[in-house]
C-alpha cells in the first residue's frame, strides 16, 4: 500500500519505518520537502522510502498517518491541503501536548472536545481513526504482551483498516479495544496526563496498560 | 481507628461497609443529620457504624473519606468544617464528573488543576491524599488481582497511612503506584474518560488496569 507518514520526529519515523518493513511504499512528509530528517530517514529506509513536503506525503499516500506534534497538527494537515486528504483514511497518533507552560504538559484541547474531533470536524471529508497516541514510539510498533491499545471514529470501514494495520503492527485482535466513535478521543487523549506521570514514577516510557476483567 | 466517610451514595456505602468489616468505628456523613441513606446504612452495619453530618462525621474521624459526588465536594467539605478537617488525612476518591451537559460526563476541572489540587488548597491545613478514584466502588474493596490503583500527595506520612489502607482493602504494596504530588490528581482524574469509554465497550465497570512493562 502506498502510505504517506506526516511528522519527522521520533513518532513519525518509527511508524514509517515500520511500514516500510511491512511492505508498504511510504513517504514521510515534513513542513519543507527537503527536511533533513525526512531526507535522511528515507536515505536509510529503502528503495521503498521516499521524503517530501506534508502535501507530496499525502498526495502519495492511499492511507495517512498524522504523527506531527498534536499542537501543529491542523496547520499540517492544513499544507498537506483538503483536496489530497480528501476521502482517505486518516489514523491519527498525535496528542494535543502543551509544553508552553511548563512539565509535566497541559492538553490544548481535551474535556469537551480532543485534537482527534478537531481534525474530523476540520476535514469533514476525510476518514480520521484515532489509535496508538496511548503508547510511546517503540511500543506501537512493538506491542507489550498482553496489553491494549484504542481505536474510535464513527467510520466502522476506516476503523478496520486501521485495525489490520495494527495487526500488521503486533497488535493481536483481541488487544485492540473499539471505543466507538470519534469523540472517544477524548478518553484516549485525557490518558496522556496520567501516562506521563506513570512514565515519570516507572522511571521509563517503556510500559503499557492491560485491561483486565 | 475512628473513621469519617461523607457521602452516603455507592462509593460511601462500599468504602464505610469495608471499613466496618475491617473492624474500624465508622460514621457515615450526609447533608442532614437525620439522612435516610445514611442512618438506614448504619443500622444495618452493626455497633461500630453511625450515622451523621458531615461535620458529625468530620469530627468523628481521625480519618475521613471523601466520597461525595466531585462536582458537591467543595460545599460537603466546607460544611464538614475546617477546623474539624484541620491536620487530617482525607483520603478524596472523588470524581469531578459533570452530568449537565449529558453522557458521558465532562470533568468540572480539568487539565491545569484537578479536583484534588482544588480541595488541598480550599483546605490547606489538611492532608489531601488522592486515591482509589480509578476503580469502581466494588474494585476499590475488591481488587482485581494484578492490576494497579494509584495515590498522589505531597505528605509523604499522609500517603503512607493511606498505603496501609489500601493494603488492608486487599491492595499489595506493589499494586499501588506513588504518582508524586498532589498534582498527580489530574492525571488519575482526567482518567476517567477513557474509563467511561472503556466501561461502555467493555460492558462492564468490573474491569482495571494494569501496568505491564
Amino acid at each position: 500500500m502506498r502510505i504517506g507518514v506526516l511528522g519527522t520526529g521520533m513518532v513519525g519515523q518509527t511508524i514509517a519505518t515500520k511500514l516500510v518493513e511491512l511492505g508498504h511504499e511510504v513517504t514521510m512528509g515534513a513542513r519543507s520537502a527537503g527536511s533533513e530528517k525526512a531526507v535522511g530517514w528515507a536515505a536509510g529506509a529503502g528503495d521503498a522510502a521516499s521524503a517530501g513536503s506534508f502535501a507530496d506525503a499525502t498526495a502519495h499516500g492511499e492511507l495517512v498517518f498524522n504523527c506531527t506534534a498534536g499542537t501543529a497538527s491542523i496547520e499540517a494537515l492544513r499544507a498537506a491541503g483538503d483536496e489530497e486528504l480528501r476521502g482517505k483514511v486518516l489514523v491519527d497518533v498525535a496528542n494535543p501536548l502543551d509544553f508552553s507552560r511548563g512539565m509535566p504538559p497541559t492538553l490544548s484541547v481535551c474535556n469537551d472536545d480532543s485534537l482527534g474531533e478537531l481534525i474530523q470536524s476540520t476535514f469533514p471529508d476525510t476518514r480520521v481513526v484515532k489509535a496508538l497516541n496511548t503508547v510511546n514510539a517503540a511500543v506501537m510498533v512493538n506491542p507489550i504482551e498482553g496489553t491494549n491499545v484504542f481505536v474510535c471514529d464513527d467510520d466502522d470501514a476506516a476503523k478496520d483498516e486501521v485495525k489490520a494495520l495494527l495487526h500488521d503492527f503486533g497488535w493481536p485482535a483481541d488487544s485492540v479495544l473499539d471505543l466507538g466513535g470519534i469523540d472517544g478521543a477524548r478518553g484516549m487523549e485525557m490518558y496522556l496526563p496520567l501516562w506521563l506521570r506513570m512514565m515519570g514514577a516507572l522511571g521509563t516510557p517503556s510500559f503499557n496498560i492491560a485491561i483486565v476483567r
